[in-house]
């Protein structure tokens, strides 16, 4: 057996018990995934996953990231080639470092799969490295393996993705106009055309012009083409935007010194601190048309993108090699909340990468400003540990519904219920503890239980 | 019943026996509350307490804030109102919204109140709203619901508040002119004369002058002007100071240079890195004081005060909106640890809002210099896991004998009790558990359970 | 009994049972001491220790800092005279402040050396000093605790000391050239020779060129004589190299700059900030000699040294005022990782006093990198607590795998089976948890805590 059925529960029986009671009323509940990096085109083609390889190892920097610190070359497993020559042989390498993820989250969602999706039984390594891969690639050949089939199987209710303001969205729009009821939306992600350090920025701003008809070489006719493709975007049933910069600074200037700013931003004349200027600027316009059009504000700041230069050079982004920084939010979000900070029709969800600030910034932010909630755990920390630090130290301050709920932010659809599986037992881990020390009842415990795992997230999302 | 007999004590059966037994040896122990902001008005006058609404809802950011980041209004709570006009509804509102409350310390004060103070055993809710309202309004009108009686009641032995140097004082007289005997004590707190950016500062430092006929415009008797006043506080039983500054930075210029920024910052010349540096200035000049009168001497740094602008402009200070910062203490306090750092007959108790600073600056400060001490966690970390957090990363660098026992910091009088409780309960957990793991003898840890309860603090305030 | 057969496992029952199988395995393994500061002298001349005072107050900050702290004066303590007056009285006062101790790792440390070396089983206290002060005495004469007989007992495997490289490491040449069968290392601690900062800097560099024949007063020479130097220090068994600057930071200039800031630094008119660069170019060059002669690199950064400035004038380094500041490796490694950090063949430790960057800078660097490790918990963190917090915040990211086994990182040589034995202790413990929770086989647990006390410090460092 790879997973036991009360794994993750605290190991003092009394309370273990309540968390089992708990974790049994959410464990049916639907899984709601509102933000991830899954691709839209599975759903509208439904085609087999490919091998094992492919699925598993190539797209998931978590895995190979770990790999690769200990000595595994990227060439031995193949990263950045569209097709694998040989993903047995690239299966092989991972299966004989599997040890390497004792201990961490990866090795909690992968064998998740394996044994709730695949049923094997025996862990992963050297010698039962072959059985995998058979057993897995034959599974993937069957009906009950395509992407509509696993959707409903995983007892999914709706599935964010992440896209460019220039997507066409063709596969949201196949899925929408086919006759499956799976609920595939679309996220606006406007980094490509709001970042002037993302790669191809002027490029980009200008095919946003035409493909709005908007004359975005100019302050109105940019922000006029970004409201459009945010309309684009809702039509398609986008209830969600998100925002990727280093910081969390926003900035709210005059009309004409913006306008000014971006003149010089598009000219290529800004300096660094000009783009970091104008990055900070177009929170807070995302903010006003958030307000305009009812859409969801995610802001995910603080990583140092790309820190390993030689593999940038080579592969490209996301290759693992991205690196948290310390992040601010009491002084960077100032701009921004004194002038939307007290809206109620306005929802402006946070993340971070710098859990020094749970306790001393975003709990107290989040549990004052009307506009404001936590997102869960990211990235690094969407761990055991990390979710149990993460209640410990926002919850007395910003309480529980000022979160919402679960984020898979995954690139690998077959983690996804692994990974809800793991949240809701740490919150239920979570609220046991509350409730043996007698510090909730467990009544109570159960109510949270199931906002924490699907009511919250519902709503903070509007879905 | 609203509390559990056990509760906060860990849930593993051994470790809670003897938690149980160690609390049980400090829950009688009197109360000794050295820094808080109750009024000395309740004890002058011992007039019944208002209404329900008015006594718990109005005076507690910690209250009105989650409402508010939930979307209350504060005009509904009525905050900012001398007297309420519907209390009831106030009431109403709050108590509808209880639930948000949930894992938070605020539903353990206040449920500790309303069942022992109270004696109410369901839950507050939109259901119970009235019977809550009807029993406090009964209860507070009977004489052993006034503010002396309570006193006694509460087993206080010490209550100290906290005042601006311009005030008279004439509550703490009368209080000690009354035939009660209930200590109530003054505390020092200068920021309205020693921080340039606190509202009508100079207006203020003008007024001292007056009050102390010291001639406040020249930098010697603005200095006399403090020290004469600190005189007029310790007559009537002040032992300590307090200063609120927005970071831990400490100066130590020589006098003519001290002298022409005072100056400057009294002509309103100074930019805002003269306030800083004045207030860093000014913190070595209060140890200079406290070093010659014997007062001890508490740093309270790192709120970002008023952080909603539009709060602030319509309802002033204070209302929940003030939001931590990172704040350095190793550098920060160098120049007056320099001067003053191995003094040992001065006591200066270090306060954060930043929990990064507790194992990497605070406890190997204090677990060094002889005049540092640690005061207990501070504002939103006032909490079990706050405190767990606070002895779990102090204790091993900064031993228990450089802290001082717990703080309440409150406004709201009723909540005294219950506040101490959570902290010795929380005190009791974390020693039962180094018990349980052999990490302490339970004899030692009776000890210690009662200087954290009650000798640490008695000596570190010289009380 | 001063120490428990349980101490530190934790108190659920079927957890401490999970733990204390794991310790029975782990327990028994020689002891690799890869990082510290005992003396080659002690094992050239094999002569008995001094007395009680000598050995366990005098050269120990930990103990010391914690007695100042609480008013216990230097004097008093006769530190800094090289042979004590009056060790018997330092004794009483150490012993009758030993309730100081109480929850910090100096006591466990203390205590087991003082059962487990000198059967003594009741607590140190005013009343037992003596008892203590006269069994330690006796004790230390007899040929069992000569050096090299407690290196046996201790079943020690490897000492590593830490030495400048003005030292002629004659002790260690004597060791070897002794028919003993210990192990004591030189450890390449280059910091008087590349710190401009270090006292006395240009002076040592020279004598750096005389003692190696280079030119040091040009960089190529001045690089020459440090190559030279390790192959000096290598040729003793040396395997590692530590450096310990105020900041991580590193830097990769042209040659041509280097060796002019080089030619600045050394003429002495060089600024702080051309200081920090050169240690920071330093840093880059000393991983570049360790790609080419296989000395492992390890970094400490982050400590302002001599931060109480009186007793440094008095007393000189090393006196427990050093304090922890705020550190950052993401941005300050980057100009080494830029050039050398996809190097399989170059290991480089990681150390910090900043807890915050655990999770956040130093687990996804390493979870990345080829060449980096990250070393234990540090100095105040190297505690229960501290070693707790590094499990739980490392492991989710960066595996057991980028770890490296533990350091004692002592000068008092007597409390190296303590240490170790809480380390072994507290890496059972977190990994009976993970067992008891179901996150990890028994059996693999039981693999990794081998690898955690033996096998991966053999590894990292190359043993």
């Amino acid at each position: 057996m790879l997973i036991h059925p009360d794994r993750l529960f605290p190991a003092e029986p009394g309370t273990r018990r309540i968390a089992r009671t708990l974790y049994e009323q959410v464990r049916i509940l639907p899984i709601i995934s509102p933000n991830g990096h899954t691709s839209a085109t599975w759903f509208a083609k439904n085609e087999p996953f490919p091998d094992p390889a492919k699925l598993f190892v190539q797209p998931d920097h978590y895995i190979f990231r770990m790999l690769y610190s200990q000595g595994v070359s990227l060439e031995d497993l193949e990263i950045g080639q569209t097709a694998l020559k040989n993903p047995r042989k690239v299966w092989r390498i991972f299966a004989s470092h599997y040890c390497l993820f004792r201990g961490t989250p990866t090795r909690m969602w992968l064998d998740f799969a394996f044994q709730e999706l695949f049923g094997l039984k025996q862990r992963l390594s050297e010698q039962t490295a072959d059985l995998y891969f058979d057993t897995i690639s034959e599974k993937l050949l069957t009906p009950q393996f395509r992407p509509r089939a696993l959707y409903g199987h995983f007892n999914l209710e709706v599935l964010a993705t992440t896209d460019s303001p220039l997507d066409s969205l063709t596969d949201h729009k196949a899925v929408r106009e086919s006759n499956w009821k799976g609920r595939i939306l679309p996220t606006f992600r406007p980094d490509p055309v709001v970042d002037p350090d993302f790669e191809g920025f002027a490029g980009s701003v200008a095919k946003l012009g035409e493909k709005t008809g908007e004359d975005t070489s100019m302050w109105a006719g940019y922000l006029n083409a970004l409201r459009r493709t945010r309309g684009r975007f809702r039509e398609l049933g986008c209830t969600a935007t998100d925002h990727g910069h280093p910081t969390a600074r926003t900035a709210n200037l005059p009309t004409t010194e913006a306008a000014e700013l971006f003149r010089r931003v598009i000219a290529g004349s800004a300096d660094a601190e000009q783009h970091e200027l104008f990055r900070a600027q177009m929170l807070t316009e995302m903010a006003r048309m958030s307000l305009e059009d009812g859409l969801v504000m995610q802001i995910h700041p603080g990583s140092a993108r790309n820190h390993n230069r030689k593999l940038y050079e080579r592969y490209g982004r996301d290759v693992g090699a991205d690196m948290p920084m310390p992040t601010n939010y009491v002084d960077a979000l100032r701009p921004l909340l004194d002038q939307f900070g007290n809206e109620r029709d306005l929802t402006i969800i946070l993340f971070t990468l710098d859990e020094s600030v749970y306790s001393r910034e975003l709990a107290p932010l989040a549990g004052h400003y009307p506009c404001l909630r936590l997102g869960p755990p990211w990235w690094f920390h969407d761990s055991p540990e990390g979710m149990m630090r993460f209640r410990q130290r926002i919850t007395e301050t910003a309480g529980f519904y000022n979160t919402v709920g679960f984020n898979d932010d995954t690139r690998a659809f077959l983690s996804i219920p692994g990974r809800h599986d793991v949240a809701r037992r740490m919150d239920c881990a979570f609220l046991a503890k509350l409730v043996a020390e007698h510090r909730l009842e467990e009544e109570e415990a159960s109510e949270v239980a199931r906002d924490l795992a699907y009511g919250l997230v519902k709503k903070a999302y509007r879905l």
